[in-house]
């Protein structure tokens, strides 16, 4: 029989199991993170009704999306009517509007599973990944409390990863638009000016200025203003919000931006987030259009080239196309998968020991009843333990500790057995020690519990 | 705008919060299970190219399958190459061939994930659902203490979910398959007559024995001998093994598959699986043709109309048509999301309480910083606490905080914070008390470590 090679799609991240422990590691972190803060969990299916998905969503999704249907339906030629979400926040939309009545608002709700997008297979861009979202979702409003709790969640769960020092950047979209409207640049318009702004980082100042000038027909006066706001960064926030508060725009939703955003970054500072690790940055526009007040977006300050590791923002009705009631909502997204493979990259993930501190190794085939024993006194104890049945000789079963980066290796050879002792190998340090078998569980316990 | 109606497919299992924290309480308990016996994790795509998946499978359940393809190749009018998974064990053979060199064998691997069929809708029966599948995957060969350990791992996850007295049904395959081909019966022939066997419960004794005489010429002495095997149930083990021996069929394999029994029974006895939880069970026989030697299912005692709620078995062979490795392996699989569905049918289900704590009410707007201090304080003491910023009247905040069942509510109007004080209301017990601000966490943790 001619053997078909085992390999999978391109643009997935699998693997192997010292690395999954790693993942799954912070996917804990985060998903612990947000739960102290009250977020209620929900999963949605991987299929949504295309119906269902593309209302929101222009062409170009439309185009990344993979459309499913089942062997029947293929059969009879039908067309596919199902496809796998490419985000979190439709189907959150879908969820709300369907559950609506049975749900408490505001409704928090976090939300950890894979996403789907048929991207263009290219190195570090996933067609398969995890989202780990929140969202606060109001009914008919939700107080800008909301938007300073956004990053104090975004703060606690960066601390807890311990991934190295990092700041959030924070604006409110009002200030640009309001100011591009002060302009008499109309609403459509004015998300297209952000959409270069948000350039500036990848295309340089020149490439932006030529844009606006040429697109938008912004004349010198107005390219100097825009770019002095977006230059007022890596200042402290009070001096921003003053620069800010001494334009004299007359523009509503200008103002407005200023007094949310001064709300905010207030609010923020009395939840416990310290200055050291956020920023007002105007230069944050975020450039999906749903968008409408506080936006964010989290840089590590020693790989910036990494980009915004957690983004999201505010926005006026999260699912009007599914229900009349009006639902603001302010939340948050990490790239789950992204972020694990741009940590690897540059060397920031310490690699996670396993989570099984024992391998109970089985010397003595007639010993077996005294391993099993062991193995089962070690569980119970709640210690996770492996007994390496496979046998074989010992050089062997402590290489299979070494690669498993299992801590401790336990040995009971007849003369142990006939003194109803155990030796335990402590491989983190080329120590050995005898113990009462009847005391080995303890004694794990009371080293594990000093590291 | 025309609203478009929010639902998903049906035959998927979505929840509402409440729901979904006891669900993942129970996935959790299972994961924790498996880690405890040292199960490595691992994950693979939702998709497989349809040329690996299909392999091992029949026609059935290729007709049962999602087919999928991103939305540029569906305009091309290509055919769907890729699929979603049907089960973890075929994801498993291909995850093991193609990283067979990092691997560590025994490669002892566990994955909770969902899986995909294209089943005909119907009350119970889910499209999508998870399965929690350990294996222990053997190079070359797999010593049968790995059959014994199975039960040991099915015994500690189904005591620690705690959802009823269960019993471990287990049987060898062999001994059936010896019995038959010393009658010689091909083993194609076998495997048809095994599947009938298993029927039994659903069609009943006469149906079974009158399609055995049909369809495989099984005389009357031949049927009586098959139908006292599948009665030895309800006994001791050790009179089961007895009796078994006692039969003198003339077949290696029969005679191996009652060896291979009575070690592993043996053996789990060892491991600590008590004899109030397990039974031999003839009639056992797993339709799934790649089982060769130890099978398991588990009853729930009281329902055993819910069927197996855990199953699996030991195959000879888990990836050659990958690999030209022999890799022996032993397994199990929980189906999560129809576990957690009949249990909730029979009233089985606890419905588990909320994570969250505490409810930091804001009755006062001008005490709102006040409010954000306490929810950082109770935080940082690792209490999980929601602050409820969207204000309103005290009975809105406290319904909020029943429907939510959330514990306790912090409540601090002008004069406790005059006094610095928090008033605390216990809703599971309608009792209220007051408390220095600075105390709140340590009071309240507590109060919680008393529950």
């Amino acid at each position: 029989m001619a053997l078909i090679t085992p390999r999978t799609m391109s643009g997935v991240m699998e693997l192997l199991p010292s690395d999954q422990i790693a993942f799954q590691a912070m996917l804990d972190t985060i998903r612990a993170g947000y739960e102290r803060f009250g977020f209620l969990p929900i999963e949605t299916p991987v299929m949504e009704f295309t119906h269902v998905l593309f209302t929101k969503t222009g062409g170009e999704t439309e185009r990344q999306v993979y459309l499913t249907q089942s062997t029947g339906s293929h059969q009879l030629q039908q067309e596919p009517d199902l496809a796998l979400r490419f985000d979190l926040t439709v189907p959150l939309a879908r969820y709300v509007a369907e559950h609506e009545r049975q749900l408490n608002f505001p409704f928090r709700r976090y939300q950890i599973q894979r996403v789907y997008r048929g991207e263009t297979a290219q190195r570090g861009r996933f067609r398969e990944f995890y989202q780990c979202d929140i969202d606060v979702i109001g009914k008919d409003n939700l107080p800008l409390a909301y938007d300073a709790e956004i990053p104090a969640v975004i703060y606690t769960v960066f601390r807890d990863l311990d991934i190295g020092k990092f700041t959030i950047h924070l604006s409110n979209r009002k200030i640009m638009t309001g100011l591009l409207a002060s302009w008499d640049i109309a609403p459509d318009q004015q998300i297209l000016v952000l959409r270069e702004v948000d350039k500036l980082d990848k295309r340089g100042k020149d490439y932006v200025q030529e844009k606006l000038a040429k697109d938008f027909k912004l004349n010198q006066s107005q390219l100097e203003t825009m770019l002095s706001l977006i230059d007022l960064k890596n200042l402290e926030s009070a001096s921003i919000l003053e620069s800010l508060g001494k334009m004299k725009v007359e523009n509503d939703a200008f103002n407005r931006g200023i007094e949310e955003l001064s709300t905010v970054v207030k609010t923020m500072e009395t939840m416990g987030v310290p200055a050291t690790h956020f920023t007002i940055n105007l230069a944050i526009t975020r450039g999906l259009d749903y968008y409408t007040g506080t936006v964010y977006e989290t840089i590590l300050d020693e790989h910036p080239d990494i980009g915004s590791i957690c983004s999201g923002g505010r926005y006026e009705n999260l699912a009007g196309h599914y229900t009349k009631s009006k639902l603001p909502g302010v939340g948050i997204s990490i790239g789950a998968t992204r972020l694990f493979y741009q940590l690897k990259e540059v060397g920031l993930l310490r690699s996670a020991p396993t989570y099984i501190q024992v391998l109970v190794t089985t010397m003595d085939a007639s010993l077996g009843t005294t391993y099993q024993r062991l193995g089962a006194h070690l569980r119970d104890a709640g210690i996770p333990t492996e007994v390496y049945f496979a046998g074989g000789k010992f050089g062997k079963q402590m290489k299979y500790a070494d690669r498993a980066g299992i801590r401790f290796a336990v040995i009971v050879g007849e003369d142990e057995e006939a003194q109803g002792l155990a030796t335990v190998k402590d491989l983190s340090k080329s120590e050995q020690f005898q113990v009462p078998q009847e005391e080995l569980a303890g004694k794990i316990k009371e080293l594990l519990a000093k590291a």
